[in-house]
């Protein structure tokens, strides 16, 4: 069981996690329980670090930023006891989770559980402070932002867990935005593809690492609400899901730029030109596209992160190897994409997309495509329209 | 170094000791810091332990607590390095620092600074986590509150120091306490003999423990304050002192309360039938008269921490052995002690306070002595007198 800051966010909180632990422990599981910081608790030590340096060492931060999920550990255990449940806290270096020495970011490298397990054995509920490991030279490290759910995931791979129970403040994951369309429906199950393709396009629910990290161990992942009872969503191996529908969701991302270099001259080597320097800078570039040549040039339109535009138009003009006649940029775009591992093995789902923007009037700036994937870049302000219009075209409404 | 919490209660005053320890190490010094929580954070996780349980684990509230001075060394160690220090922080367990299992209240066992060392004569300063350590199991210890000032002295023992300087938001110890008597002055040198008999006397500059832990490993201890520039008074060994005042200072101690049993049969072994089930009971006895017996009762009268009083009184009605006349308490006293080195070789010093308090028609309800110290008990609203007569008659009032 993973319970992120929301769940923990206070002591009333915390003793209600405790008691949906003893929950789980009444009905005769083992159990371990991963805990984020308690809300807001992160924030300040980040804010501190800052405050004493904008720049600081990494091995620092996280020997700071690593208390607040100790804190809560520590919290849970005392709640469970105090429900007559036996329990410990854990910290990273105790179990020990061990990491490589990208602190700040650290990757979990391998758990060593067996204390932990013994003490599970004997009936002692284990309580792991998440988003932390050890990492070389005995420095406390941690696993970035999100880093509970990795925490979670790996620990239940180590532990093979029946399940990994992952508690959030929403109740699963949906067809696609309930707060923009009203008939989404919530998925019983969902591909570890299907996941990673929602996570990585703005569906935040879990951390992608943690997505990938179950995939690779076949931990069944389900996500489901700390603040209700209701069944959540299972995130499992493709061949767990007996009816598999053609579209499980439709997701979006505001979170995308368009740039678009006019007049480039058409010449073998130009994409690599053009974006080599970006992915030097660190730029992700995710859609691109390339018009067809006329009078010996063409136009590149890529998208980037909205937050990096800055710094990839100046890449893009500091590149003296890529002369054109100008460029132009786009904010105010979304990308949307309809996802679902049934689309392998059928043909028109792209075409059912195109037709459902057609028939709304959207125009589509880019489109790109992947295995399980049809994504399509369109102005901003059409978002919850085309959200609307895709939802109702895959069928995907509730009755 | 020794910081308490206090001295690093906020960012601002953590880039304060930063420049502290800088100008340290400016002098050519090899330096490691010990530091406390940010004031006010220790008592916050306390308050978040017994919220979540009256009663709790003392092992998860040492992983709770322990976490306040993590946070306080790493920030301090990214201040040392944003001012061109190298520096790194260690955790009790990092070190380590390995204690008993009493956990709340654990005892420094042993220190291995191997790695510490090495890093500091790499020229790196080492900033240490207080008040904490690592007890059996691989579980975290803390040392009880001002713990951090035991950390220091077990630190600078195993360093080997020249000298192991606390911080304090005091700038030294003082013959007497200086809000009372003016013309108080603050002491150069004092053995820790004197300053035992002070801290346990209620001028709480420094943790007992850390006192005598000082004394053994002969720690040369200076108390200082973090927010002037002034020398502080060196804690040491009693042949560094050359001039030897008979008595170096007045201490006096309002936590006390006193109680007569009135007309206790007076036979062999009615002390230990007294006296024994407060010990039992955990409850501190500590000066005690016995009145000359009349007609074979007597009169016992002693005194306890006034906290202590209700406890102290139920066990002395239940006790069955001892029959008594009636009981009188009085919590409207205080101690006042004179203590010095100087008064194993020379006669006469408890005369001059006998006489000086009989000068100012103060009455004495009890007294005791030590090798060190003569110590009586009078009403409480002759404090400020008191220490006023006795700071002039041992000629201590600065010139």
């Amino acid at each position: 069981m993973k319970f992120g800051g929301t769940s923990v966010g206070d002591i009333a909180r915390i003793k209600n996690v405790a008691k949906r632990v003893k929950a789980e422990v009444d009905r005769g599981n083992q159990v371990a329980v991963v805990v984020s910081a308690m809300s807001g608790v992160t924030n300040q030590l980040v804010a501190y670090c800052t405050e004493m340096a904008s720049l600081h060492d990494a091995r620092e931060y996280d020997a700071i930023v690593a208390t607040g999920e100790q804190v809560t550990s520590g919290l849970l255990a005392i709640g469970l006891q105090e429900l007559g449940i036996q329990a410990r806290s854990w910290a990273g270096w105790q179990i020990a989770i061990t990491t490589d020495d990208a602190h700040g970011k650290a990757r979990i490298e391998s758990i060593n559980a067996d204390e932990m397990i013994a003490g599970m054995e004997q009936g002692h509920v284990a309580v792991v402070a998440g988003f932390q490991g050890i990492a070389p030279g005995n420095r406390v490290s941690t696993l970035g932002r999100g880093g509970s759910d990795t925490t979670a995931v790996a620990l239940a791979a180590a532990l093979k867990a029946d399940r990994c129970d992952i508690y959030t403040d929403v109740d699963g994951v949906y067809t696609t935005d309930p707060r923009i369309v009203k008939t989404a429906r919530k998925l019983d199950k969902i591909t570890y593809e299907e996941m990673l393709e929602s996570a990585s396009l703005g569906a935040k629910v879990l951390q992608t690492r943690s997505v990938e990290m179950a995939m690779k161990h076949h931990v069944r992942v389900q996500v489901l609400s700390s603040f209700s009872d209701a069944p959540g969503t299972l995130v499992c191996d493709e061949d767990e899901i007996v009816e598999k529908a053609l579209v499980s969701g439709i997701a979006y991302s505001r979170d995308e730029a368009k740039v678009t270099l006019i007049g480039v001259e058409d010449q073998p080597g130009i994409a690599a030109a053009i974006f080599g320097p970006l992915a030097e800078a660190n730029i992700n570039v995710d859609m691109i596209v390339q018009n067809t040549s006329r009078d010996g040039t063409t136009d590149m339109t890529f998208t980037t992160p909205r937050a990096d535009l800055e710094r990839a138009l100046k890449v893009v003009k500091d590149n003296m190897k890529v002369p054109y006649k100008s460029i132009d940029t786009d904010k105010a775009v979304v990308k949307v994409s309809v996802i679902g591992v049934g689309m392998r093995s059928h043909a028109g789902v792209a075409q059912t997309m195109f037709k459902a923007l057609a028939d709304k009037k959207i125009n589509i700036h880019i489109i790109s495509t992947s295995e399980i994937k049809v994504s399509v870049l369109i102005s901003e302000e059409y978002t919850e329209l085309a959200l609307r219009a895709l939802h109702t075209a895959y069928g995907l409404d509730a009755a």
